[in-house]
């Protein structure tokens, strides 16, 4: 198995249970989770080494959001304390037509104070094989997003494969903010993933018929910008994930990969959701066990995509499924019978 | 925005979580809702100034029931105090192809032991624009049958609109006292609400191929239905609901309202249900704020129809949300996407 | 009514909540279950007097297993206390494309140590009209099968019906441990119950097109299923239960029933599912019911399927319905309207 | 062991969790309980054959009340169903200072409207050898009084020994209505069963320096208070039970019992609570158990008190315990070391 | 009754259940607590109309927030919209020798960007009797300071009376920042509050064998700390609050009341305590009642301690009881019995 | 910080809410626990690097407890896989007089199945500096306590330091196996840990007047009871607990150490009880603590009498405090003061 280094935020969440609205709730359920530490879990429990970069703080919520790692068998020597608080999101688990909300409260958190020089990434990333991000860092603050530049920069010098979810947060910055910074992080990433808004976002790429309000997807429109976004980041692989929202409730869900000049396009799923949030980092980690695994590119986006619809069927921003699970949708196993 | 009046009976609801029977049941989660208290709490939700006259026990409960009043915006400063008991209502979920059951243990209640007279009427409609009631009102008790009376008739005086929806329910009273005592109340109503089985019920409306039971719908007998209600009523304006029970946990829904001789169909929404108690209490609040804002028949529609949908994707009576949620619905939002 | 015994090990089933996988839960819901114990409960509920038999450890947890046999109506005169432990499971909870997924912890049980001479047939079958008991109670150990053996024979010697559910468990034994002991076993059955795994399993009865992972159904290969079925256990009635499992959330659900030489088939119940554990188990209480009622084939056969639907709505593994209420269904009452 | 019957009312018990107000709550506990139904379910737990009389609604409320009694042994045989509702009682635990408190919602129950010779008291009483009946049931409507009556008379006629806890509710009835039935009802009881507070308002027995509310003890003058009981009532045994309420968490716990003319006073406890109400039906049931299994009083007394110091440390009305339980504590095993 | 306003911070509480530490949680229960807030709740427990002045951040926390007031009573409607995020507070419940622990997660909460002119001082206080202060509003932050000045200073120019709990937090200043901004706001006081810990780190006040964490009580020495208290604030009532920690679990509690120049002290409560947090608020709301309804000192000293040792059997901060509940306590009621 | 190994079996607790009885629950609270764990993860929150030796069986409850292990830190590289099953037990909270109970469901353990030879001790102990076992791992079964016996006896060749808690259950073996055998074990034990039951039963060391059931303690006799405690095992450092059991819900706490010659008795701590499962493993990590850190043996002591009167107050088995919350108790901070 390989080793992984990813870095980036993880957060408290908290949720109301039963389809509760915020202002209804007395009791939150409380987990941890953030883009690229669900990624790290992700990879952990497909077997592989991985090992987390973030700062928390020197508190008890900074020791569970460690814990919570931990527990998952994420390495966490490389976490930094201190700084004053752990970013915290509340989650208004949506139904039907009524959709899910997030409110951020995560400014001001320990590892957006980051600056650069403070993560000792030659250390970090000595004899590791592949290095994960999303743009959701960069984006935490100013100091953060030079911090992800230094981690990409030395990732790339020390000969390891970089993967970026561009994951555009329009609560962060704006799509001007995403494009400048992004544009040169860009340059030292090998796999590249997304979806549509984060190419509209973050590149400017644009077209017509790809709507992601509608969700609905003409596949050739998305290969088209698949290879924009491959020509404007200059990776070789860039994956697109295609999430059709027929509600809150039910979604269809399949990806594209476009690996050098060959499109694969993936099984479509249609899912009945416990939760969605995370299903975009399976999918990353999914892809990313694929490639390191030395995988065809079919069988890395089949494996991702199965990933990432498993994950979207359990609660909690982290996909808690190993190989085996993952392959047995692959090979068509989807009736859910009781396995007894 | 308007001063509005509701009147009515708010209950206990004692509800088993995860879809428990009432026999397996050893918790309750307990929350309070009634007809009329659903309305005055999504209006004050929309932004308007509403009271709720009802009469609660002097005892926890009773506070516990204006608490939750209060909590949500509601004005609780012509409740009553005195009387015997809150009533309840234990609500046990269906799912699929079993229904929802509801047990009443409302009987002996305070607010049905209210007497003409006990009201200060004059002073509670002073400087108010509307006044709404249910037929479960009246339904409660002979006595609160004359107070029902009363307030409508005093409202009217005042210069009030009054709405009324038809609400039968079996539990209560028969049809034949239903009709006896409706046909006087809604004199003094200028929009009548109802859905089929009440127009049938309460007015003894029955149309060949409108069926409680299927759901299935005929638009052009409904509006019959409608136009028939409106003559029976003398209301110019009359709103029906359209609920077609696919199961205990998909249902179609929609509405028409024929607004003096226009009709009015709205959109329909496939709604996967979490709670669809209160979706008529919805309507009614989202057609009332679309009339007293004055807005076109068909915007009101809308909004009623679109704020009635997303109550049902909501646990408990009250439709927490507010007029930009249903307008985002209202222009088509319906893909559930994540709000970050 | 009749008076009807059933044999066999009841369990305490942990099962976390909300979706959660074992790995994530910090607390399961405790409730107790077992095929012949939810046969028995569900009699019970259709008003007939129940007795179940089987050993339970002298501890609370063997307590509790009878208080909720005897919470539910069943007779527990019969059951032998002793013995090391009481049997458990652990129940995930699948979704969508994520099976259910059953963690047995039921070696070494009480009942499972159960020597033949322990259970006093003779006295436990007096005055009784029926014995029902599954393929999992001779799974349990050798001595276990032995007294299933002794039970069945007694049973059919002293005059009582003897039904039994087949229901093949790959982790208690070998198809071919299975088929030495069945194929002795229904010999001394009068109706015998199962689908096209058990079919298989028990009695290697495979027909090309019948897949039980798939699930979708062709009834006239499942009609053959039957006839070889009834050939091979020499048993007149035969019902096997076709589920088509689209998905752990929704599943098809119906029966065909072979009487004597006529086969009746059911309708088919598009479900909406709450807890699938224990939907077998409810359709043999169902057709026991219609059976011991003196029904016709294709009303018990109704009966038996529309009880069993109703069940996949109910969590737990037993079926807390009514007579009254599972009419409602046969008459077609699917709406899920609420009743109030 | 013996057979024993109860009657009285069950209700559904509503408890807040965690030490909340009544007001504060949004889930409730829901167990059931009454005076002698939870004399009948310890009596059970003792080994003693026990049927309960009551009336239950047919609902699923009834149907749950019934369940509670099965599920812990007692036989349900002569539970009569009809009538309005279930009685409910609303609990808030106290703590420290503040008291706990009941809001009673049980008027209208099913019970409170038996009328004479509804009952077949011939029927219930055959074959039996012990009657237990409180001062509750009495005083929840008149036409209850007079099946209480009824009961105790044929009671005493059939041979059976008749127990009477006093139980003296001030929310039910006044002392006059209370003096007036209950020397009635006690010419047929043999054994009695009160606190101080019981003997000065049922039968106006009052000595100085006994004080329900400071609750330190002068055992002389309970002693008197004993005497006056046994003169008043014309019974042979007396039993008094000691609450020294130090705060809602402390209390101590004791008894004194004349037993013809001899004076027995208990060994007192000093307890921290978990739930004190059933502690009295608790002591009822181990002099119960104590007097019918023939021993002495001393003993008798000293099981029932230390059976209901064990009942106020489990949640619910109920006291689950088993005779060699409460041997043990009898014998002097209070040190609460864990037992592994 | 009076008309009372009252300014500072309300924050999201969020507490583990069932004594767990942070690192343990997995649920949090969620409600909405401020010095301030509390003392508002109190007041309108008690009667009076009760103003709360604040600023909530414009999302669902900010208005969970408000419903949080409304529920219990407090008017609203001048609370203003705005800023950034609702201040949080981990609470950890201790028990015996571990002591509670709060996690302020508070900083830059939309309060503490209040600027002077933005609250309508002259507007919020028309007509009103009473104003309420504590030392945590100013600690928030420099401008918050400021207007905590302006508020004091307009409302004594207004002619309410002013009352202030010093409240000292050393987690949001230091002791020299404290003393620079108390004293000048003090002049503007009438009744001031605290314990010695407050005298201390806000005046300089110490006194040998007063001593913060042993809590043992030399009252001697107390009162000296309070007529140095008055004499440094310049207020002529002074009251303080005695808290002997026993441990987490016991606390003794008692007051001492500095009126003009004569001396009151409290009866003391032996405590076993649920929830102690916001006992001193509860102690605030008792005095001011007292005051304000002309009660004599020593009686409003004893209701104000009544009500607070009330409060701290009480989970959550607020003190739910009303004025009929202390009075009970205060006149001598403290057996806890149950009240049925 | 030193490196530490612990060997042992770790459990899935399952415990009943709010003191419930067994036969109560319908919810158990799922934590992990065993000595050894205990130990372990103690330690990690001291500081040190820890490893875990034990057999989990294959299955995701096997997943979850070496994820609970993870959680808090200790390090699980040495854990096999396989066997049939995870030991169960179920812990009922016992409260004032009465017991907590514990139900083994161990038996059958994976770990239990261990042969001699399957750990590679060579490997597992290179670089370390301590190991612990306790009393417990060898009585699971004869073949772990041939591989207990192979543990020490290599620990002890390759210079580790070795502990050893006595930790007598007399549910799992006899007195006389258990003299056996660990008169084997100790000799090459360096420091042993026990109390007054674990001295009779495993060494037959009786002194008059030390009394397990009473919990009153001789301290002259208990010094008796670890000099003969030295004697026979040869262990130079000798430490024993005492708890003194007032109830369940009060206990004393303190220990008395013999180091080499010299004897040392600690402070005692009056306990309000939370969780006291684990206290002894919470002592005899804070004893390895502080004699690994080479620190003075009364100071020692201090630190593991102080932090295991800590673990009581913490629900689980675990002791989740670091050391900085350990001296502040040892420091005297008993008051309990809310830290804020």
């Amino acid at each position: 198995m390989a080793k992984i280094v990813t870095f980036g935020e993880i957060m408290l969440r908290l949720a109301p249970y039963h389809y509760e609205r915020l202002i209804q709730a007395d009791r939150f359920q409380a987990t941890y989770g953030g883009g690229e530490a669900n990624v790290a879990v992700s990879l952990s429990a497909f077997g592989h080494t991985v090992y987390y970069v973030t700062r928390l703080p020197e508190n008890p919520l900074g020791d569970a959001a460690e814990n919570a790692l931990r527990r998952f068998g994420v390495h966490t020597d490389f976490i930094l304390r201190g700084g004053e608080r752990l970013g915290i999101y509340f989650l208004e688990h949506g139904a039907s037509i009524r959709p899910s909300r997030v409110v951020y409260d995560r400014a001001h958190s320990a590892v957006s104070e980051l600056q650069p020089g403070m993560v000792p990434w030659e250390e970090v990333f000595a004899g590791k094989d592949w290095f994960h991000i999303t743009g959701i860092t960069p984006a935490l603050s100013p100091s953060c997003a030079e911090v992800a530049l230094e981690s990409v920069r030395k990732a790339k010098e020390l000969g390891l494969t970089v993967s970026c979810d561009l994951n555009y947060r329009k609560k962060l910055w704006t799509p001007e903010e995403a494009q400048r910074l992004m544009s040169r992080l860009v340059e030292f990433v090998d796999v590249v993933i997304g979806n549509e808004e984060d190419a509209e976002k973050v590149f400017g790429i644009r077209e017509e018929g790809v709507n992601v309000e509608k969700g609905h997807l003409d596949i050739e429109k998305y290969k088209k910008v698949a290879r924009r976004l491959a020509e404007r980041s200059g990776a070789k692989r860039v994956a697109i994930t295609l999430r059709e929202s027929l509600s809150a409730s039910d979604n269809n869900w399949s990806a594209l990969f476009l690996d050098d000049s060959s499109f694969h396009v993936s099984r479509k799923y249609a899912l009945h959701l416990v939760d969605r949030v995370g299903g975009g980092d399976s999918f990353a980690a999914g892809l990313i066990h694929g490639l390191v695994s030395g995988w065809e590119a079919q069988q890395a986006l089949e494996f991702a995509v199965a990933a990432s619809a498993l994950k979207q069927t359990i609660p909690g921003d982290m996909n808690l499924v190993s190989e085996a699970e993952v392959m047995s949708i692959v090979r068509g196993n989807l009736s859910g019978r009781v396995q007894r």
